[in-house]
């Protein structure tokens, strides 16, 4: 490819508004264009690598009798009734209706279309396991598209759905992709990897994992523990309760003037944040009168997602109480009011003794709280974030938190949709049995911006060589000189039998070439230059190391396949 | 592949409602499934065939230097405005609001998309000429989907947008690109494509060329000259007009009572169809108070095509006038008001005496029209009809109607959108000028399906070598026999080695797999038997001719490369 040609443009300067570094430097480096709030058009350079990341993961699909199908973007409600995800899936699935006044939607995952597709083509035990998996475009109405590629509204993505008898055989499947995944990764180029068990969240089943690109730019939180295997998306993390005591008494009213939050409660009594009782108040989206109040200990925090799991919804939201009769910064677990109430306990607080909470009335709270005493019955859950420091639940030693993004997930289904849209298959003893479900994602998009947030520096992006969108960058300096062009158009011409190579044809300062090849990341950049060509050689940079390295023109080739071999 | 793993069924019955042959063969032999109507998903064997339709078009685009990139499926009505076809499209664009309440369409071709991604990337003359194409899903929703993959909501769909500086320019280019699509027919194995002139209809520009498969099932109508070069879309097709003369006379009333069609006319009066005046009246799609009268000769019928191109508008419709005061089946051009009215004048009225129309009024005609004399100073266009017989306007033979389906199409485009959209490009003497653009598009499952149309018979598809999904049929007979079974599991790994084998381990008859061999069209079919086995041989089955051929087994590998050599 001649560079004067291709699609492309690049820029010196940092686009406004742009803080990822791989949303930065694709669009710098001409790989991508912005169409509207987190829909990109991919430029030629980014489509090949992304076809390269595909093509890494057809290979290793097919390797675990993944069969290719394509299912559709757009498909009729019923099918996602019988699931009942049409209604509990929120804003992020795009619905609309067809001309005929049909209801559709367009799909973000096919578990419902995977199973209308196998139901009745696959009919009996011994045509299981099997897989079929698709690479399609999917849309997500995403309420907070991010960071380029990293978070978008339409991105090309390989779905996975799998079939069994047994759990048995799932299990032993799963780990077979679990494997597939670890390879694609590894082939693709990213060293950080890390798999975790992670929450299922709107797929339903019973056992994930998400594989994390341990990255900066991450926007997940991941739990690790670095002494023990222990690893979890913030979501889902817990750690080891630190068991504190205080003597049990009496309860007591307290006068506490304006002091409402938790530091200014401690302050004021010269305690311990962990003495105290916070109170969280939500409301859950669309459900107008009910409020839920969260307790926990006072040197906690509640983490949302494990509250929203808990209560099975899709949002919720910290609210304004002016208009319920709870008293802000004053409200206690002691005899509270429950109409339209929703009460959450932290699991910190159970069995405690001698807590302080609010009364219910401005500037009160009372001491000596016994949460089996003076509280109603109630069940204690975990709803709490864990913190950096804390003790990991396995071995006790201190967690920590690093940032991830989440290049792919596999879940264990179940028995969710095949049961609820009564796919059945037959067993030996002739009886029917609906079978169970895996699924496996991994986004395209977010592979290609994971990388380059992974293997970039501050002159542009490092991409791995499996995935370049070309492996050579053909750089005659000088090109007004009559030899050095003669030389590198005869060059461009002989390597290009072998090579991928970007031949920067362009009749532009060396400088700007320079810059230009190590901001678009190709591997290996030849220098053919005057100063070389006196040699009889081209200068070879490789764009990881910097490393430099003369070759004479006629070893270029030997050379050049030596440098891009992937191991 | 293992056939008894193949996610996949096949079906002796033909399905009910179904009567395309492709429609029913790919649903028969389990290559798709639908989803919704005209929306289908690809089972694995489908999908094969469909890669590798991609993989040739992919090559061919790159060999005329095409660059891959991928536009989105949704985008922003901004961009659609400024084309004006955000509003000039009709229904068979998806639009929805995105969660923002933002205007979002579905896209069903790009030319939009593709000058948003060029603009301001490309900037330069030297830059040019240059094109980019995508493989990708469009959602089109159709008002009547049909006959399986031939006429569907969602598809995938090669579209390619190119740029030049020169009208010269783009007519040399859409010449490479005519060839590459041409080659592109012969590489997938389809025999009978011709490229005709076609309207550019909502694409705007000024040339447009379509490919043409000649099929029974196809349900465009094409009118061609066997002794020239002439072939055209009924929609656009011409013919030479037949030349009558009638005596020029006065004007006068006549009693015609109920007579009020051509041919009740014609009978009454005694006269030949040609001596009248055909009234056909329509309404717009949406413009209530407008009525549209089509004058034509009483031999011929409108063209509803040609008529809404005059017209400027997506859809017309034959309209009932009993609220618009004209008097059905007496419609006149003398004398005829025109609030309201549109009238519209075909080329075969133009300078005609003696003619009859309707008087306007109930049970009367008027005589000895002269149109020049009588009827108010109108336009003459063509919008008639071309009828099998008529002749060819170029060198006057007689001209056929063939059936096609449109597999392709490429239209010079000009500066539609390069324009409305500013797209600017540097000219060496430092002036701006919007780049004249062409655009390619080609159907892959159309492709696939019209290649079933052209290559089956009445046992199943005929897939030609270089798509067919699988090229040997391995067939074990009687495999219940420890012999055919050893040997041919082992000819299943050595012959997978080369090729790409569908192995029909299934503990069935034989009659049931031969069936299946058939109807699922792989190229060759090797059956393993005891009989073939007591010669230490294999019966090699060619689908397209029943030749059938027997192969020692160690001859069996160059037998077969002989035999799938593509030439």
């Amino acid at each position: 490819m001649r560079l004067s040609k291709l699609v492309s443009e690049r820029f010196k300067e940092l686009p406004a508004g742009v803080s990822a570094k791989s949303h930065s430097l694709l669009l710098r480096a001409g790989y991508i264009k912005q169409v509207a709030n987190g829909v990109y058009s991919l430029l030629p350079a980014a489509q090949k690598v992304s076809l390269k990341i595909q093509n890494i993961i057809r290979e290793e699909m097919n390797k675990v009798d993944g069969q290719e199908v394509l299912m559709p973007v757009m498909m009729p409600r019923e099918i996602w009734d019988k699931s009942g995800r049409y209604t509990s899936i929120g804003q992020e699935m795009v619905r609309f209706r067809d001309r005929n006044n049909h209801e559709m939607l367009l799909g973000m995952t096919h578990e419902e279309a995977a199973v209308h597709l196998c139901q009745n083509t696959i009919k009996s035990y011994d045509q299981l396991p099997c897989m079929i998996y698709q690479i399609q475009t999917k849309i997500r109405d995403e309420a907070r598209p991010r960071a380029g590629l990293l978070r978008v509204r339409e991105f090309t993505m390989k779905d996975a759905y799998s079939f069994h008898t047994s759990n048995d055989d799932l299990n032993q499947y799963y780990e077979k992709v679990y494997n597939a995944y670890e390879r694609i990764y590894k082939r693709i180029g990213m060293k950080n990897v890390i798999a975790i068990s992670s929450d299922n969240g709107m797929m339903g089943g019973d056992g994930a994992h998400e594989f994390q690109l341990l990255v900066e730019a991450g926007e997940d939180n991941l739990i690790i523990c670095d002494n023990c295997d222990y690893k979890a998306n913030m979501e889902i993390a817990t750690s080891k309760i630190e068991q504190v005591e205080f003597q049990d008494e009496e309860l007591k009213e307290i006068f506490t003037d304006k002091a409402k939050t938790i530091d200014e409660l401690a302050e004021k009594l010269n305690k311990d944040k962990k003495q105290f009782i916070k109170a969280v108040c939500y409301a859950i989206s669309g459900e107008k009168d009910k409020v839920i109040v969260a307790f926990i200990r006072g040197d906690k925090e509640v983490n949302d997602a494990k509250l929203k799991k808990y209560l099975g919804v899709n949002d919720i939201n910290i609210t304004d109480i002016s208009e319920t009769g709870l008293v802000k910064g004053n409200i206690g677990c002691v005899n509270l009011g429950s109409d339209n109430l929703i009460k959450v306990f932290d699991l910190s607080l159970k069995g405690q003794t001698g807590l302080i909470c609010g009364a219910n009335k401005e500037e009160y709270h009372i001491s000596g709280v016994n949460m089996e005493r003076d509280v109603e019955a109630q069940s204690f859950i975990d709803i709490a974030k864990v913190n950096e420091g804390e003790r990991c639940p396995i071995c006790g030693k201190p967690l920590t938190i690093k940032k991830g993004i989440e290049v792919g997930n596999i879940f264990k289904l179940g028995t969710k949709y095949s049961k609820t849209m009564d796919m059945n298959i037959s067993m030996p003893d002739g009886k029917k049995m609906n079978p169970i479900m895996g699924c496996y994602g991994i986004g395209v998009g977010r592979c290609l911006a994971g990388i380059v947030e992974e293997s970039s520096d501050e002159k542009g992006i490092i991409w791995p060589k499996a995935i370049a969108p070309w492996l050579v960058y053909l750089c005659p300096l000088r090109n007004d000189n009559k030899e050095v062009e003669e030389i590198s158009e005869n060059l461009y011409e002989r390597l290009s039998q072998k090579f991928e190579v970007l031949f920067d044809d362009r009749k532009i300062s060396a400088g700007m070439k320079l810059t230009d090849s190590e901001l678009m990341g190709i591997p290996v950049r030849v220098v053919i230059s005057p100063r070389s060509l006196s040699q009889s050689q081209a200068e070879i940079t490789i764009r990881e190391t910097g490393e430099k390295i003369m070759v004479d023109l006629e070893l270029l080739e030997d050379t050049l396949d030596k440098l891009l071999k992937i191991d």
